[in-house]
């Protein structure tokens, strides 16, 4: 169904795309701001993909960075739709719509911003049905659709265009090296398909349930009900549709360090009563990569580990951990087209140099 | 005058390259290989630029990396075809010649082989007018027309098209970025333009006078005249009129660092008599940037620097500087159109961080 998306319902949407950043994908916050500037009073149109044309031609946008630098370099709002132009001229076609690669963390926002800009529908979908730290990490990559030609454009007009034929990981290495002298913070626009392509390759409905997860821990908040389980109330008839706690605690110690463009280190979780043994520890590049409880896994990548408030369930980044933190830590599963065999290579736990085995998040139950 | 180049001038020419390269540029050596290679018995059709119809589209193309890893990683040698279609495809204009950005060193030689491989004729001109570090530095840029958009090709296929405007200095930051990323080479087409920009631009002759100078020191060698006197009377009636010797005597120290993609350092010469007292010192960023004499300069960029074999006058680059090597320092003069303000803006001293003013080397004779 083709819906609506106004500036009110933006704060929602950031908190949902927050908790799918599974602690990283950038701030959405910065980014929710530059839509609502650029929106105002006006709408924006969503496309379902089940509806789509199959000749609907559609260029995703984005941005590329450490999380970090993100947050320090807030864009001047009209990169977005240069990548997008520079693309949409390189290949000598328009775009009928746009769409994010990431529904997790800012990229959910960017391509609000093209969109509130040029007037364009946005396909409630995305590539990687949370969010990853490297380009090449996409279902649109795993299930035939590349990422080749790259539209990249930085804050002073610089307009760079990479075609790496089929190697999208060499297309992230020189995108990554672009960016990393643009200063940190460079805008995309890739994976340039067709409706068919969307349907083939995306994961669907990204857009509408971070809008949906955001709203309901508002709605719970308000009603002094459970945001917890109005979160598992939310997935349940989605694609994702096992959530439970794994861990509930006080972060005892943050280590990380920006090192190659990448947000890397690792958290550790105690129990809030100190007389209880136990020890969860969380490692992450960017975002939340593999979950130990005791030292055995409970949830790998490309599951969902997203660590909130112990309260109100509001999503903490890996930026955002403090010493001290009385957090919850919940463990979401992902739609069976990431766990596939070329999903798992693409962005499986292998794909982050972790020697463990991918096993599903809900596999654990029975521990 | 139109002329043809066959493969029995190319040892001349990259000899006299090799000396235009002030040290640094490449080594010629394996670009003539890879000509060789492709032209066989057939010829290449130079056009004198005085000549050009002023509408003729050229498309220089060259080779950008440290030349410590050019000469360890030798280019399938279709890469600067590649980088050229890859420009060509983006503006929507097929070249009509293509032309060296430099024509010291290796990049005399890759557009003889995109010629080769195209039947493309060169144009006997120039950016640099010598060889320097910097794709930004150039009497093309100084006299109005810049380098974006620059096509870069990887030995894999990869394309990148760079475009930040006017801005050659940002366009230099970033392709040099993505050739790090492709491991230290990348072939480069960019600064495209009309006949009439390259009369008014380019540094004229400069593919026949590196012919003609390698020529001279080989006949001369053959006929046992002095190659040193040959060099002179070679460069006499040419715009880099004046020759002198700097200095005569023997290699004793010679500090080199690779570091940000260029090679830098500087080398000692000491008198061959050791009675005699004398220090000469050069410094050098790929190529030989100053000279001094007991500490007193005596040449300096943009004014031709070259190191040479003390008996045979073959030119010997920063790289092929060893500890007790024989040699003589010869100063040339460049032309007029590489000292003018704006030209010493873009590569005279002030642009590699050189307090000393520039002097002509020429005025250096009354002392």
């Amino acid at each position: 169904m083709t819906w609506q998306l106004r500036s009110v319902d933006l704060p929602d949407l950031a908190r949902g795309a927050t908790l799918l950043g599974t602690g990283g994908g950038g701030d959405p916050y910065i980014g929710k701001m530059l839509v609502e500037r650029v929106l105002g009073e006006r709408s924006i149109t969503i496309l379902d993909p089940a509806e789509l044309d199959d000749d609907l031609f559609v260029i995703p946008t984005a941005q590329m960075g450490a999380p970090t630098v993100m947050i320090e370099k807030i864009p001047a709002g009209t990169e977005p739709t240069l990548a997008l132009r520079t693309l949409e001229e390189h290949l000598g076609k328009r775009a009928d719509a746009t769409m994010p690669i990431e529904c997790g963390g800012i990229n959910s926002m960017i391509p609000l911003i093209v969109a509130a800009e040029t007037g364009l529908p946005v396909v409630d979908a995305d590539g990687m049905g949370r969010a990853f730290p490297e380009l090449s990490m996409e279902t649109f990559a795993v299930y035939g659709v590349h990422g080749s030609p790259l539209a990249l454009a930085g804050e002073r007009g610089e307009q760079v265009i990479i075609d790496t034929g089929d190697d999208d990981r060499q297309m992230e290495w020189l995108a990554r090296g672009i960016t990393i002298r643009l200063g940190g913070v460079g805008h995309i626009a890739e994976y340039a398909m067709s409706g068919a392509d969307v349907k083939r390759t995306a994961v669907p409905r990204t857009i509408s349930m971070a809008l949906a997860l955001g709203r309901a821990i508002r709605l719970a908040r308000e009603a002094n009900r459970s945001p917890f389980e109005a979160i598992a109330d939310t997935l349940a008839p989605t694609l994702y549709s096992h959530m439970r706690e794994l861990f509930a605690g006080k972060v005892t110690d943050v280590e990380r360090r920006t090192t190659e463009g990448f947000a890397k280190g690792r958290a550790i979780i105690s129990p809030l009563d100190p007389t209880v043994e136990g020890r969860f520890e969380i490692t992450f590049q960017n975002e939340n990569l593999i979950a130990r409880h005791d030292g055995a896994v409970v949830a790998i990548v490309p599951d969902l580990i997203c660590v909130v408030d112990y309260e109100s369930a509001e999503p903490i980044t890996t930026e955002g951990l403090r010493y001290g933190q009385r957090v919850r830590v919940l463990g979401i599963s992902t739609p069976d087209m990431m766990r596939t065999p070329d999903a798992l290579a693409a962005f499986g736990p292998a794909a982050f140099g972790i020697a463990e085995p991918f096993v599903p998040v809900e596999s654990h139950d029975r521990t």
